[in-house]
């Protein structure tokens, strides 16, 4: 315990070691066989659970848990006594929690409120909200939503029509279907089953299945997606509720209006991801920061 | 010989029997060992070559080719002795021609200027121009097409931009693409990209393979095609000139004006194709006749 | 017409003829250009449609059909002017037809009331009642059946339980399944789901597509089939009414009591059957000539 | 070592740190840098190793091993001060040991004798005797077993037939095979082939590969089990030994009498096991907990 | 029969029409509803079938036998009154015989002692001595050769070794093979387990499943071929005798010396053929005529 | 710090436990909470983070770095209280680098300069300079080479021809192609594409995707490697300059002289790699020790 820097209420358990540059907040706890170094930054009503290091170079903001045995490093490529000409940035935001005996690499941000599962390799960004387990790590969900299985869950509508979602001004389409022998054909209208003028098509393929897209919110487009081959998973949030919808059929329509944030991941290998959007390109109408989508939603 | 109707020039050759109800055009030659039942009509210029028989029912317009040993038939479900109430109508129209030794199937419709390959079996209708080969016969391709490879062909426009084509108004674009490690996306604008506002889409999906799909034209429509998976092929038609494109990527799209007579087929099994429209549905926009087409594009 | 042997009532059509052993019924019709050799027998009310040639060997039962240009031929390794030590005999057994210019291979028999598609080259011998087509030609269904699916038609029971079928003491039934998350387990009680004591089962599989099995009747068998894998198609026949069903579940099963014929055939690749059986094995108990099925069936 | 309830020769070493409420049993050995909470219970000659911690509600039975850095936890969704109303509850059982840096999820119960493989992550239930490996962990075998395989082992019987294993009773079967053109069959005859009655039988399918079915033992019923497409294991286990068989042939049965305890795991996709029996179902024939069959077993 | 140029002994049947350009030699049989027209050459000892027509253009060789109703044709793209410039030649060669029902489109050769399936429709050239059948018709086998599967057959040797084989000169030879963890390692030594020194090494790939390769003869260079992927068969020819190998593993090597007439086909999508040579490639070692083979043999 | 063995220079942290049988280097770093164990030897320049234990059996050599929580075993089958005979040995060699968390396996070998990745398991010897990841870990990649993929980067010969590489004698060869539409060839002839004469040839195939074949240099003999099916990576490597290839065309040939120290991995399970030899098989020829290597090329 030789830093100076360690606020109110922080309580430090046995065998624990803090170097004098670490700045911890207050209300923390920092259990048994614990180590801090100098380069270190932890905010206030922090947990780290026993036999965790935070290594130069590791910044941990408010609320976040830390598990047992979960280890940091700051150096992607360690050589005995070669130290690199400056420690990689590894930065867990607020909120976010690591699960049990996680492994971080060097240089990754972990999003606001992100669960990192016990036993996981963190090797990349995590994004906010989401959950992520295994070695590497994949996202396997996000906090908060409940998965809509479009296709076979009563809720999507059977007959042609819409329905509302959990989420403020998401709707959930059933699109018109004509199957014969020589094939199948589902189609939208403008300003009728697709509700609002089409100025834009774009279409998402060839998605490796472990990335992710979308995770932004427009200020004044609405969107329309549709899966048409393969399947995707869709996660809107309207910044108080979430939902999580799968959309794995041609007649399968979201609806998401302006101020949405949308996030689109667990693509299949051959998924087609159709949108229609309202309007033409316009680099400005995206919100791609969660806290700021978050505030102008609050504002609202 | 017994035939009354034989018209002027037509000339019959050794050991050919035909029976007094016929009614055969002028130019006509009908080869040795050819049989004519009573309920057929034959039209000028039409060759029968040798071990033909036209039974009661098989009608053949103007300007038909009927190879040796062809075999029509006139019951679907023949037993012997148990005639049925009526003959199934076979139609084989104007300039079609018919293999050596094909087999046609009762109730069947040859459309204009088709052309049965030798030995094929034809089972079903065959559209106009269309090229079949086969047991049962499937389309080979349309006569008087050149098949365009749109993905490989140095004729497909390399960078972002259309191109002519051999047919009236059609163009061929390749569509701007944004390839990174998250996956590939590629879009349309209206009135940019696509050369028209967007009002409808649809799209087509599970064609089995040896469907034929559009055969139609529209008086004002304009169309859009894009083969989002798979594969397809679309052959247009101004009515002139013919070319036949592939379709077989995202990025690549035809643009068909109205008055365009197009035909789609050989889609792969996961093919998805989607259309965009310049306008609602609308059921008189269609023309299904080909001979109408014809004369409406005279008309032009 | 060199023959002395021909029926009362047969017509014989120009250029047809027809050498002095062959012995041809009466009421039959051999149209222009038929061609009949001498080692020939021919039933009563038989069609011979033009351009056909019987072959020494070929002998045709009473009620047959043979359409236009259809082709014999008694050598299965025909070289000029090399005459086998003797030729391969093909008969066509009572009431069965065959479609204009199919082709019949030497030394096949075809079942009675079989059907021969148009265009069809036959291979191999042909069941009764059965329809082929194709090049080499496949069995594509059964005359006089209509094929249920079991797994998605609504005749099948959708609740565990048993329902009548169209044949005389057939059922089919619906077994309970049980789905958790370990996987689905089905089952069958002697005396109970399965109506019958089980004194014996016997599976098959790794059946090529395009055979048949079954193709016989027990006198007091009773058997209970179910399609463990994959997909398969079962005729049964109670010498009146017949029924196709697709076994493609594991909780379908049929039931057929003794003096019923059956029919297995469309087996996919991958096709497991189980039968469970009400008694051991006992090769005195199959009926496995159809013409005797039926002769049994009208003595009780 | 603030803990009174210690066992006599248990050994704590340096760093080592115990909350006063655990309960310790004799002959232990805690390693440096442990740390053991309060609601702990510690079972006799159990191992902890380095750098461990033992959460409140995490219970070791007698004989228990806990490899170096192997991680536990209570919470399996941990926020920074959010302490849930209850931990969850771990139960590692008599005689399991944990592979070094493992990482066990709360709420997760580790059967007698397991063994958890070094740096695996568990996630489910382990059974008795199983070895898992990975992350997540999978079961790879069971302790004490030799795999046999059936398919292609000598030990098998090539020809029709049973031979003796190492488990008392069970019997593996060749069972006869008629292999033609048509396909395959294979049968087995009750009180034949099968050595008993046949009054049952069970189907198997749709086994997602991960789970392990069986996991128990019958006081009366007699049970035959062949997998008539793909492959699984069975391990059979009379208490004292036990065998490991692969089934991967319609004519390979294994024959499990009353009181073996029987494990089926590592299905394929594809794999249908069937199962006859020699009673209809009474549920109150089944032995479900390892340690009532072992205390049946030894009365006998 | 309108023809002077008919030879010695030929038979002409009834309701024959033989246009008087025709040149027939002697010994031939037409048969009944024959028709030869003027550009017409047929050899010797020729059998034509009832119901078959010789157009102008097809040729016809010594001890051709042509079926009954086969059918020819000389316009590959026929329309009424739409005379081509010049007839399409078929060419029909020394004792091939074209089964009951065949088509043989124009333009076509047929090879010496071929065998055309009935109702096959024969699209391109048939090789000497092939067997061809289906629609369109594909190669199934050679004339006189009995199949070998070298990886099931008991003939290919079992352990590392050559044997001799019915072809002159011709050896199978069983690779050593070295199998570990690591994966499995075949070799060959020049002068060793390759009986020449090794100059050339070539690869055949890519080969579609309808091909045939090879054909051709080699005057004085030593071939090794193996077949290191998938499967493709060879059939080994020295002018008298012939016999057909499946080679099919990496570890089975063929060794043809020169004066061997090879033939390789049925190759499996994925197949890959390696050849050593043991000189370097010379366009003017190969002898590609098969006729001209025979004679080199002849000469030796 | 019971030892009495600890070099000049080492720095032992906080909470640190030394047993005093431990032989410990020069100029090392021992951080918090490490626990070395008696038998161990432990090389000069050694970085040892936090949570690290040493144990009996386990030997690092100079210059080796063990990330923070990096967890060894020395027993495989641990059970509480049993004491193997004999603690399996593990061996670091020198330079290599284990990042943070990782967990490595009883009895393993690590060799020099091997990267481990944070979070691995390692359950297998790790061949020198191999980068290793994952659960259980596999090889990604080798220290200091640039992966080439020779099918598309352009550092490939596009024509036929050779070209230098990054390792010293090295050359990759695009080899001639000939495509028509009976397939594709290749070839290469003794001293001319392949630089040098053919004595040998060898195959390699069946290759599990985990496995490393090669490790090893010859003194004299020439080889020529070319993967005819499938795709597999080879790092050649002349002990000053290392470069990893991809092999995956027929076409593509890597030419290495002797000296050069040849790995083969990342086969794909259909990989084919064939193999030309300058020489007959010579047990003498092969550099199997690394170590050795660099000490005959240094020599050199």
């Amino acid at each position: 315990m030789e830093s100076p820097s360690i606020g109110v209420g922080t309580r430090v358990w046995a065998f624990a070691h803090i170097l004098p540059g670490a700045v911890i907040g207050s209300e923390c706890n920092l259990c048994d066989h614990t180590f801090i170094e100098n380069d270190v930054r932890i905010g206030d009503r922090v947990t780290i659970k026993c036999g965790v290091q935070i290594w130069d170079g590791v910044w941990l903001e408010d609320d976040v848990f830390v598990g047992p045995n979960v280890t940091f490093s700051n150096d992607s490529h360690p050589r005995s006594r070669q130290r690199p000409a400056a420690f990689e940035r590894t930065l867990v935001k607020r909120g976010a929690s690591i699960g049990a005996n996680a492994t971080i690499l060097p240089g990754t941000t972990i999003g606001e409120r992100a669960m990192i599962g016990a036993g996981a390799v963190v090797t990349r960004d995590v994004p906010p909200l989401a959950i992520v387990t295994g070695n590497p790590a994949r996202i396997v969900g996000y906090e908060g939503t409940g998965a809509r299985d479009g296709g076979q869950a009563s809720a999507a509508p059977d007959g042609a029509g819409a329905m509302a979602t959990l989420v403020r001004g998401v709707t959930l389409h059933r699109l018109p279907e004509v199957i014969d022998l020589r094939g199948s054909l589902t189609f939208g209208e403008a300003e009728n089953q697709v509700p609002f003028p089409i100025r834009r098509y774009f279409v998402v393929y060839n998605v490796p299945s472990k990335e992710v897209r979308g995770e932004h919110a427009h200020k004044t487009l609405h969107q329309f997606l549709v899966c048409l081959h393969g399947r995707c998973r869709v996660v809107a949030d309207d910044g108080a509720d979430r939902e999580e919808f799968v959309l794995d059929h041609p007649t399968l329509g979201l609806y998401l209006p302006p101020m949405t944030w949308g996030i689109q991941y667990k693509y299949t290998e051959d998924a087609v991801l159709a949108v229609f959007a309202s309007d033409w390109y316009d680099a400005k109408s995206y919100i791609r920061d969660y806290s700021e989508f978050l505030s102008l939603v609050a504002e609202r």
